[in-house]
């Protein structure tokens, strides 16, 4: 019986998963496929409560705007989920679903992966939605020196920083990427279409410091190419999604599935 | 954007409607794929309601044993569902999903399709759950002379003969085969498993009778064996599916899809 993988997002014709998991799927002889279901806004409620009677879904992977909206319908969760308000991956359980996010700790690999030492770093995070709370979550847990976060909703920036004072991990207020700043990052949708004001002024920022992207289309977004052009290096958003696919192929229990499936 | 397609059943892994669509999407060059959902009793109200909020889920085959329950789910449904009481079609429209029944038409098409002539036959059905409802209703439109029904159920099939008698097309009773019949059809599930009983004798048959399946697995039941012994021609049950992939593809509107794909 083929197990099937869903996601979720509004739009969703443009995400990478299908293909990255599919062709995964394949390589590890699984018979499994992952598809795009696009649900929009009000309706995500009823169509996660009806997905999770289909006995063969076996995972929902969540996208844009529905991370915030997906971690309020869950039945267990990480601590990840809870201190950022969002989660990404779904698998069914007994009565429902848990829930757990990886973007932000897919954010922080890719950036060691590419040789980026975060401890000790001051970190400056533009816009606290779904995937800048994770990435936030993320940074905190791994020995950075400060962490600013704002949002266009101050709110919702304020909250955060509670939380995440809460957990005592590193020091954290609300404030801008500035010349104090070693990371600034993009965790706000500006950049997606080319006519997007940039999330923030790379022109206060030292040249040695390093300006990262959440988002992914396109590559290289009009706030990367002011700051490499500013003398900054910067990290593309789809290290981001690059570097989580182990994580959510873990969490759907496919290492062990892959590894029965040789037998079969 | 992916179309999806879902068919719905329990058990749901031994459908072929999978392996048939998704080949004719490629040949059609569409991008869509047909997967399997594997839904149990009472949860197919939900499960329903909530895949009508995935925007791109495109169309539903429904099989044993949710038919019945699907065709009280409809927006708007065809004059063969009202009559049958069963759907194995479903596309989303304003508001909710509209159904439609094409096993019978797949049925009597596949019997005339292989030189069967249905006009002036004497009929009679065993079982009258989804597919044997469907089966009578597309009978009795083809200029029949008489048509037998009978189930385990006997209300059910006193209910679905006061219907036909309603639609005034051919003469129609509760009765079995007998010395009388000429076209004798299985459409209870007795024969999916080898240890079941005969869903009817065949010993009383005219060996020029025709005796017709509407199991597909196995492609041969013991039903078939025995009235091919008796000197009957026999019919195979995988005839009614393979004669409404064109019904159900119209259906989905995937003719008019095809022709634009083409252009794309």
């Amino acid at each position: 019986m083929t197990d099937l993988y869903g996601i979720i997002g509004d739009p969703v014709a443009q995400v990478r998963s299908p293909a990255v998991f599919n062709a995964r799927f394949k390589a590890a002889g699984l018979d499994a496929v992952m598809v795009p279901l696009h649900i929009v806004g009000d309706n995500l409620d009823g169509a996660i409560a009806g997905l999770r009677a289909i006995e063969n879904l076996a995972g929902l992977v969540i996208t844009v705007p529905h991370k915030p909206a997906a971690a309020r319908l869950l039945r267990t969760c990480s601590d990840r989920v809870r201190m950022a308000g969002a989660a990404n991956v779904l698998r069914p359980v007994p009565g429902g679903w848990d829930g757990d996010l990886f973007d932000g700790e897919g954010f922080a690999i890719g950036l060691e992966a590419n040789g980026y030492q975060l401890a000790g770093q001051r970190c400056a995070l533009v816009g606290v939605g779904g995937a800048g709370a994770a990435i936030a979550v993320a940074l905190a847990t791994r020995g950075i020196a400060h962490l600013a976060v704002c949002d266009i909703d101050e709110g919702k920036a304020l909250g955060l920083v509670a939380r995440l004072q809460g957990l005592g991990q590193c020091p954290v207020s609300v404030g801008r990427p500035d010349s104090t700043t070693d990371l600034a990052i993009n965790a706000t949708p500006l950049g997606m279409n080319s006519q997007d004001p940039l999330p923030f002024d790379v022109a206060p920022l030292r040249p040695q410091a390093m300006v990262a992207e959440a988002i992914m289309k396109p590559p290289v977004t009009r706030l990367l190419i002011e700051a490499a052009n500013h003398g900054c290096r910067i990290q593309e958003g789809r290290h981001m999604l690059d570097h989580q696919v182990d994580a959510i192929w873990n969490f759907f229990s496919l290492s062990h599935d892959a590894k029965e499936g040789q037998h079969r």
